[in-house]
């Protein structure tokens, strides 16, 4: 008998050598070094990071990730958006690069993780194919896209979706999308120009934190996107007429505030009254003239549905729009609803993509759940022009946009252990 | 017989004759022309009035007015707070003066009636006085006070009401109380001098337009006023957790829109389980932050309560209360609640006073409703100080504060003749 002792050590130094390697890791310390070093560009004193694109932490911090990208054996460049681009060759020069990536910009006072997770994870899997001498047949492209929660600038000027107008918008960090991109060492006017078209990508992977509480509720390691969902926007306005609430006795008020309090509720019942995982909100209340002693003359109410299926979210409405028109009827009030563009269409992860991060999660031992991201991605622009499939990691407690966003060293390195396999299947398949 | 065509004339020949005439009336016409007269000073395009304490509007209309009070016959001053006095001497120098007047600033882009009825009637009486050959045993006092609209800053300081701090607050026109009842012809450093206490005048009179529906919808000619209701506010804040409206799922959110809707329906309900005439608005909703793509962290509700007594006020508002409460506690949420000062206690109309203005406005045919005053007037800080009485006149759909506000030649008329009589049962009674 072999004495148990020294088994693992055995073990140990078997798989740790590249050729007789079954199933590649990333190195779980390097990895979450490089997210706790960019973590250092930009923090502030509450915790949070300030990293909005354009500043000079993000500025800065794009500078650390070229490094880290060119030490890993890209071949890293600028494109005309802003985007790092980082390229390295597949040994068959006729094959569509698999591109993955992330952001590392972060809305004012955000977190470590919402971007750089996909972005570190990206060039960890590069490092580890590296130092394990493995070489895809296609080639792969590393992208960190420029302004990420900004407005998906980058992802958006490489599905050739970026207007001029959205160029003229000012950022978080004070300038232009224009000028910013200057900043990044891109070339706005020249941007037309970089657009991908359907099959210039076999595809495209992204890693990223959930921002939602699910996995790290239901203790899951792994989230299989189904897709980023629709949002629409609505505003409900009920109108009655604005009295003095001292001198107007309660049976001779034609007050909006009753109508709307019983919308509200409405909207919550209605979408509660779907099987789903759609989602409605009212965020936002206002009544007018909005003083304490003036009943008032009307009360708007934003509302916001959800969904994978545009469909599904337009027949929800419908339901709501019909309780809405009810309850003004019912009270005498008039009701104008306003249709607010968000321009936001679902992107639905290509579903032979989906299937084969679920193997490869599954293969890697994790717990996993298939769900959809109800929050606004890159991957969701770059679904336009190719196959898309996202991973995400647990988030605790579903927190996001904030200093206490936080995942676990061993939650990020799964989640690029299955980004790693997802990428090293597709190769097999996408030929 | 006598022919019955000239009877009419006869009969108006004997009654105008002052000597004869026992129920002395005032001139309708000119009651109106001096009230449509008053109304060019600050008339603006919108066809509102823009005479707001202190402007030169008010300046000038503060001439006109004293010069119709001189030709009444009475001797007329300003008092250190700015009002207008006009004093009439009575037969018996040892009684007490009988008070009566209101205001003629206006909010800004105000109506033509709301203080300028009580004002111009009261001119108009003691010129119905003075034609009729008619002295009161008491001596008569007119005041038309500084600044109603802005603080009830004349008659508050009539009361000893009026703080230090309180002529540091800059009003409509743009400058300080203190720099505009200097404008006036006051001086504010003297202001505590002026006070008047208990027993100093015999009664204090107002006529004013209703500022409610009430009288307008019943088609009745006369309001008496029971009193002027308390005010009490408070802000409820319902506190759950702020998220994203697209990654959190329906049955893991902590929305405190929910409750706030549900308690905004409470209110209502409770202030309309009660037997009377109180009222409770809620005016003013707020959610934080306040974005439709935000499940909000804490929504504000604004509570208001007016009633005549303010026992009933806290009785209702402890079911309110019980009830926010409920509500927090059934949906997870936090409920924080603030008393707002607002400084507004009841002011009861003298009950002997009640009955004389209602059997004087009987006696003259006209139709009354004994009523509570929903909004605030000087006679409710003259109630401080002495027996008060409030005459109400019809108000066009109880539209005031606004250009709309309309009372009829007719109804002014009426309250005006109710005021005279009124005046002429309290010169018998109080003694």
């Amino acid at each position: 008998m072999t004495n148990r002792k020294y088994l693992p050590i055995l073990l140990s130094f078997f798989l740790s050598y590249p050729a007789f390697s079954q199933t590649p890791k990333v190195n779980p310390d390097r990895l979450h070094e490089s997210l706790m070093k960019l973590s250092t560009f930009g923090k502030n004193a509450a915790g949070g990071s300030d990293r909005v694109a354009y500043s000079s932490y993000d500025l800065h911090a794009r500078e650390y990730v070229q490094g880290l990208m060119k030490e890993a054996g890209l071949d890293v460049s600028i494109d005309f958006a802003g985007n790092i681009i980082g390229r390295k060759a597949g040994k068959n020069p006729n094959l569509k690069p698999i591109a993955f990536g992330s952001h590392i910009d972060e809305v004012p006072n955000g977190g470590d993780y919402d971007g750089p997770v996909g972005s570190m994870g990206a060039i960890e899997v590069v490092r580890t194919f590296s130092e394990n001498n493995i070489t895809t047949d296609h080639p792969l492209e590393v992208i960190i896209f420029a302004n990420e929660e900004g407005g998906v600038v980058g992802s958006r000027a490489l599905a050739g979706a970026l207007s001029e107008d959205a160029l003229q918008v000012v950022s978080n960090s004070g300038v232009t999308q224009y000028d910013g991109i200057k900043l990044l060492g891109g070339n706005p006017e020249r941007i037309p120009e970089l657009k991908r078209n359907p099959g210039d990508l076999a595809a495209y992977l992204e890693l990223h934190i959930e921002q939602g509480g699910i996995l790290d509720a239901e203790k899951l390691d792994i989230g299989v996107v189904e897709g980023i969902v629709a949002i629409e926007w609505w505003e409900f306005t009920f109108a009655g007429k604005a009295n003095h609430a001292g001198t107007t006795p309660m049976n001779k008020r034609n007050d909006p505030m009753l109508p709307a309090a019983q919308f509200v509720l409405a909207v919550n019942e209605i979408v509660n009254s779907y099987e789903g995982r759609q989602v409605g909100t009212v965020g936002k209340i206002q009544a007018f003239p909005g003083a304490g002693n003036v009943i008032p003359g009307e009360v708007k109410v934003n509302v916001e549905l959800r969904d994978l299926s545009s469909e599904k979210i337009w027949k929800i409405y419908a339901d709501i729009e019909a309780r809405g028109k009810q309850l003004a009827l019912e009270s005498q009030t008039e009701l104008a609803i306003k249709h607010i563009e968000v321009a936001s269409k679902p992107a639905l992860a290509d579903p032979e993509i989906r299937k084969v991060i679920q193997a490869q999660a599954e293969k890697l031992g994790y717990g996993t759940k298939s769900l959809p991201s109800g929050a606004g991605h890159d991957a969701q622009e770059m679904a336009r022009i190719a196959p898309m499939g996202m991973i995400f990691i647990p988030s605790k407690d579903g927190i996001s946009h904030a200093p206490a966003e936080y995942s676990s060293k061993a939650d990020i390195a799964n989640g690029a252990n299955v980004l790693l396999h997802t990428i090293l299947e597709l190769d097999k398949l996408l030929k």
